[in-house]
């Protein structure tokens, strides 16, 4: 393990800038995330993790020690650092005793076959992005598409709302109209989630086997993605509300996808 | 309408105080909300509005008139500052062309009659109540319960995540034994949702009539909590994932209740 001493340090600006710097995440294809748990989260699934960053306050803990351990064996580089260096490579006021580098665990060739999947048309929000991700791995959701504008989905906010989840849902980036021309292909209807008068129900349709779009917070799915789906659909509301949160509609679909495929099971 | 041209002015002062100052909030029982869509909202649910401070930036539009009629009509108190004034009153960095206060529309007496509840144990983030308080009003809960520890919800926050549901959706403040007192003297089963392994899969109940009881993010629902409850449930997940977001699983809940709601009526 290497001790880092100096805020010049390339490892400790290279975390740093993962953090804080999407463009650079996506030209060096890595992401940072903090925790423990997510460095557990990262070996268990399979992750490439390549830079370890230790927090120096006493000993280390016996889970750390095993995933220091786990580390070298993969042959992840190893750092610490004094707790005023390490939390330069932070992006929170209260840094954990860990930070780490690692492949950034999004898919961009072909969809595999699934039978449940949902198309993101450009969700903006950080928290509602990584609740999306977390309830998918929560219901087993085949596949779950990032398409045109959406944010980044290895920013630290993202990933720290996805509960770890981000190591374990099977996430695709891929121009919507890719996605949709794949699962029409695997023949899966495609339906917009959509505040339209002649949306149907979800109450009324099979949602065993399909595709549903979401669009974005403030403009929800764009008319030409409306264009490419067979049908708009629409969560059922009782009160005056206009909308759902995007992320909490984006849950509920997914949350009825899982039960109507486990009834026909 | 009075110009304000005083950074020390006290409705400027009382405006910011209100966006944040939690105790300043309780000890007036007022809080501050930006914008025209809010402020409609707000006279449709018969708020009592108390002060509206105009943006001045060229002449108001139709629908903004039409809103400074009616607070004029409420006998609300009128104000108007300059763009660099008015910005100290707000809570976000792009001020919208309106702020005002209003009494916090939040009950704390007996609950009324209800068929579905749902009771808060410590919700935290502002984020996840805000949507927690949109979802129930989309689904026609009849009564939402913040009980101990919750995050204030007249928090800006709070306030924006609602997207005006603030001013449609039945709350309650309350301690939660006095609420599961009362729901239990209507004949309600109280819920509690508890990631246990003997926990009931809420798909086996019926949700029709019912009061749920939600913890803290962290957490969960606590201890003494539990005690007081007649059973505890679990929505049934298929992936690894521990749990899901408080927000997303409050708001599942929510929905499954409304459905069966529906289908007995």
């Amino acid at each position: 393990m290497t001790h880092i001493e100096s805020r010049q340090n390339s490892t400790l600006r290279h975390l740093a800038r993962l953090a804080r710097d999407k463009k650079y995440r996506k030209t060096t294809g890595e992401m940072a995330c903090e925790g423990e748990k997510l460095l557990a989260e990262a070996f268990a699934s399979g992750a490439r993790v390549k830079t370890v960053l230790l927090r120096k306050c006493g000993e280390p803990d016996s889970l750390l020690r095993e995933l220091l351990l786990r580390a070298e064996e993969q042959g992840a580089a190893l750092f610490s650092a004094e707790p005023h260096l390490f939390a330069l490579a932070s992006d929170v006021e209260t840094p954990q005793n860990v930070i780490f580098s690692c492949e950034i665990p999004i898919f961009s060739g072909e969809l595999p076959p699934v039978s449940t999947a949902m198309l993101l048309d450009g969700l903006q929000d950080p928290g509602n992005l990584g609740t999306v991700i977390r309830t998918a791995e929560a219901f087993g959701l085949d596949a779950l598409v990032l398409c045109e504008g959406c944010v980044d989905p290895s920013s630290p906010k993202v990933l720290r709302a996805t509960m770890g989840a981000i190591f374990r849902q099977p996430l695709y980036k891929l121009p919507l109209d890719a996605a949709a021309k794949s699962l029409r292909a695997q023949g899966l209807p495609l339906y917009a989630a959509a505040l339209h008068t002649d949306s149907l129900p979800i109450t009324s349709l099979d949602l065993s086997r399909c595709a549903v779009v979401i669009g974005s917070e403030g403009h929800g799915v764009r008319p030409e993605t409306l264009g490419i789906c067979d049908k708009s659909i629409i969560i059922p509301m009782a009160g005056r509300a206009e909308s759902l949160n995007a992320g909490v509609a984006a849950s509920l679909l997914i949350w009825e996808m899982q039960k109507a495929r486990s009834r026909t099971s």
